[in-house]
């Protein structure tokens, strides 16, 4: 190779419109919220990271194997996932050399280009890593190496990272059947780093998930309630959301495939349950018994003040072969149109004017924001807005967020952002993002005259820090 | 309090694009439709307002009360409707002084940042009453009596309001049931001030309206005809649309809760009806009368030149329990996905190629906008897109209903605007931010060589005077 | 008329952002792809042009009659199809002098303001004709002559305006009865343009088109297969896509009212197709049949490698009166809400992870690209992104199209520019106007610093030149 690598910026205007009055005022704006600490109130990182504080591999299984929009793009363009070493169904994994699959990424990381994940990557390679070339064919094995042995230092190691980055506070996401152990353990090693857990209990709730009997009869054994019985069942939640509470847990979250809520009378909800428990249902079923669950778990966090959140509108697991062969969470999943109007009316009827009721929502159908949630919100005293979702974290995607609830949700019926990742080192990097988009939001809305700049730095610190923190009770 | 109060300003360049080529445009385009007077075509002022000419009674009375986009913000965080005296389902109100309803909504201005309302609002402030600084709990007070004080003058009575804020005409909306009473005063009265009914006889069209068997026994009494036969109920609409005529009515609204069109045999017409009229009818039944009568009243206008208006696609009264406290319009009404394709067929497959008639399509699901609205309307003879509507009256509602309907409506399917509100003080404020952004538009567009400035100006006078006039034959 | 005609200019920065650091960068990325020859992979061109090279009639006949876009505003504005000499269902047309329907085109034309025709055609009229003022009522005339005279010029006939374009391949497309005799002219001739078929099969597939029963008998006689028994229906594709492919074609095109597939067992799929082939089936079996025929294309697609393109999502012939009076392809086409997620399931669980397997969709639901089209392009290996189609194919449906689609299917999931035009002279216009939006686009993502120039240049030569190329293997 005769050229040399491409070199590799980040420029200190990065997403702020280049229109210079507005970015004259994003970047005044920017500048009082970059000093804010990290809260993230909802994701998904390991906190076993944190509990062992042991040093992460190597470039590819830090950056690569977790991150399903790497790897799904990857599979797109033809590269099986195998030859990236991502895992089977069954806990194997291909026998792959971790620098041959980076090689594989790094040759096509052309496909990224304008994507988020591209502008999170280069966050991370630039900030985090130091490096100063572009990645691509070329550079591949200069990245391998220079990330893989910057991981063996001490200034690399989970906790140092997490104190590094500047978070004050991070959740992860745990199934009712986990026993906190990895929590415990951070708490018990007197380390100051807040990580807090948050009640997940799709799998003890959703009949259609292919570990339903067995996750059901674990809760049993773990809860020692009677869980075949409508109230034994009911009361092993309680437990746990206790249990989950006392090790820091402010929220639950729901991640149904649509947002259906049921308000059953008593014998009709305990004959359904039977139905479940004994694993005789329909598909009618089955969506009807997690629309009740939803209501149920409403009528719970009055009671101990968990935050209630739902994910809903997934087709989970679209590519069957892809499925058998690789299991849940590959990057097949895809957004489906979704109904809130309809479907949130009956726990809404039942709790939706309750004061101490907080209910955070997310979708995947974008066309819902003006049309359904934003009204709702700005309307229903419960109801509030998380932030733009997966499939629509882009900046491009931020900015519909913001555009289509504004009116009707206004700022403050939203809640700040959420990095909802897994992808730990790209956390800064995402907050940036969402900081710099509102801010650029903010940037508009004052250099059209419909926001005065005071106000504007007002929403931005509340945007990046005072509202997650407030709408998590964090 | 030490700081003194932040101050108001109504910048003249507000809602134009800060790129200065665009606001230079914009600038030269406004300036030239800025002294066109005011084309109010749809909307629900209180006609009695101009004919007794009374005073307004305080600032919340006039400014809070009638306002539901206001108080389903205030409610969305917390504060109850009986707080801010909100009447209740029943006539009664709770007795709260005005003045301490209008604190909370001060101390809470900051929930409308970067929503239509604050800029309506603003606008109202500076350029109604003069106030110099912005609303807060440090000048709740200030505002309070500064805007009811001037309400006590003669310069603030409706009539006057009326002259100043230069509106051409404006038409109210009226149920079949009324009289015109007050209609009928201000033709009597001499007033030189052009104010129109429209004719919205959703109360005896709904079966499913709480008060419908009352509204159609009445319906009978005020006309004379049999309206339990389907004869003499259609008979019944043809007089009262020919007395809403005569009254200055050139319009007809529907507010539906779908688009749906039906064109029925004489005979199903008949039987159905009957099910109507005898209070034995299934919710189809309601849903299949709705469409049927579209249809018939479309026909009626073949007849007498009614233009009509449907405003379809929204849950109404979506939380119970408030519905049963504070009854209708209450801010608890919530959009719905809305089709038009299949809906619209039968009414326009009987009368859409009809040279006399015309029929303006209203949307609360903006996905609409360019999938249907624009095709149907770029195609059917008798339709025309109403503007952003409601939930979507907001600047970027604004440009994404011209940036989605452009293509394939042209602006010349398009009637201007509709401010369609109570809030009458709120008119010239709401007729101005669309001026305003339809030039902002149109400066978009010749900024970037898509549309040279001289047929752009001939555009933004079209939009904002020359179309609604047409469009409602005013 | 004392006024002079207002001048017409085609600025060299058309399109580009206004912002002076866009539209730099977005000069310069067109200026390297402004010498890129035209590849039109797919659209309606009639191949006996370049067959015959016969000289186009006049004005109207070359440039309104053929031009849905065109005759369905006029027609939404109350101008009758017959006054424009719009053919009939029955093959007539009524006695209109083509000059009188040119001025009723002219005279109106200021309904196309904004839209994509009147960027075309003024790209058309200045750059290929060489007009110099704007047509209106007063220069009717002027263009009738100018236009109609040129058509009479060597420089004009149908072969020297493809190498004056620059086209180096375009599509037509043909169902599967047409004996490709016009393709066979040209390739006999010499010519050396390159005009390939595609095959598109829907009136042999479409049970519900009113033409299918003599269709499939004409399908028997031309491949001498037994079309009335399955397997020898299939045996029938085959040989006619070989024989497609032979002259040419490499791709395949499905016009469907849905996206629906299914993959019924083979006796299931033999019962269907024989009531399909008796005539006597249901609405539910015509659609069953076009989804399963979709697997079937799909298989053949393995086989004989033509690229796989689904247009689903109209509803045809909205206008029941027109439909009768004037035929199908009136500008009465109105789009559909479309599902892909579930509707492609089970294609894609059958074929979609086959190396060798190309499918490229299209959509008018727009609310489906960054809901369902963009998530499953940027997972299945086989799936592309058809550009913004037909109502969608302005600048504003392309901004939308990239910026909800590149998230999740970044830009090399994406197939660069269909014209998918009859309008022949419109061709380079559309071409240009694409690779303007891409540029503009690019220069927006370059100058908000979250890509590099030397890679967006890149990606704009891909997407005008090398990604269709790639996409069609042509």
């Amino acid at each position: 190779m005769t050229s040399s690598p491409k070199p590799l910026t980040l420029n200190p205007d990065r997403l702020f419109p280049s229109d210079p009055a507005q970015r004259a005022i994003a970047r005044r704006l920017y500048a009082e919220v970059t000093p804010l600490p990290i809260v993230s109130p909802h994701g998904h990182t390991d906190p076993s990271w944190w509990a062992t504080d042991a040093p992460f591999a190597d470039a590819t299984e830090l950056l690569l194997v977790p991150d399903h929009y790497l790897f799904r793009m990857l599979y797109s363009q033809g590269v099986p996932l195998d030859a990236l070493g991502i895992p089977r169904a069954d806990g194997s994994r291909a026998a792959v050399d971790p620098r041959a699959a980076w090689r594989l990424f790094a040759e096509r990381f052309h496909l990224f280009r304008g994507t988020p994940s591209s502008m999170w990557l280069d966050h991370v390679f630039a900030k985090v890593f130091g490096l100063r070339v572009r990645l691509g064919a070329d550079t591949a094995d200069h990245y391998y190496d220079a990330i893989t042995e910057a991981l063996q230092t001490a200034a690399f190691r989970p906790r140092a990272l997490f104190e590094r980055f500047g978070i004050e506070v991070i959740a992860t996401t745990e199934s009712p059947l986990d026993p906190l152990a990895h929590h415990q353990a951070i708490r018990d090693s007197g380390w100051s780093g807040r990580v807090v857990t948050a009640y997940r209990p799709d799998p003890v709730i959703d009949p259609e998930h292919e570990g339903f009997a067995a996750a059901l009869e674990r809760f049993g054994e773990i809860t020692g309630e009677n869980v075949y019985d409508w109230d034994g069942y009911l009361r092993a939640h309680r437990q746990r959301r206790g249990f989950f509470a006392g090790m820091g847990a402010t929220s639950t979250d729901h991640g149904h495939p649509t947002c259906a809520t049921a308000d059953l009378p008593a014998p009709q909800a305990r004959a359904l349950f039977t139905r479940i428990a004994t694993g005789e249902f329909t598909p009618a079923d089955a969506e009807l018994f997690r629309a009740q669950m939803l209501t149920e778990m409403a009528a719970m966090s009055l009671d101990d003040g968990l935050v209630m959140q739902i994910h809903p509108g997934c087709f989970r697991n679209h590519n069957r072969a892809l499925f058998e062969r690789h299991g849940r969470d590959k990057g097949a999943d895809i957004p489906l149109r979704t109904d809130y109007v309809h479907a949130l009316k009956p726990l809404l009827d039942r709790f939706g004017n309750e004061p101490g009721f907080r209910l955070i929502l997310f979708t995947l159908d974008e066309s819902t924001y003006a049309r359904e949630l934003a009204p709702l919100a700005g309307h229903w005293p419960c109801l509030f807005l998380g932030p733009a979702w997966w499939f629509h974290d882009a900046p491009e995607g931020m900015w519909r967020f913001r555009e289509q609830t504004l009116a009707s949700a206004g700022f403050y019926n939203t809640v700040g952002f959420n990095d909802d990742t897994r992808a730990f080192l790209s956390i800064p990097a995402r907050h940036d993002v969402a900081r710099r988009v509102d801010c650029a939001v903010l940037a508009k809305l004052v250099a059209e005259h419909r926001l005065e700049e005071d106000d504007a730095a007002e929403v931005a610190a509340d945007l990046a820090y005072h509202l997650p923190k407030r709408a998590y009770q964090l």
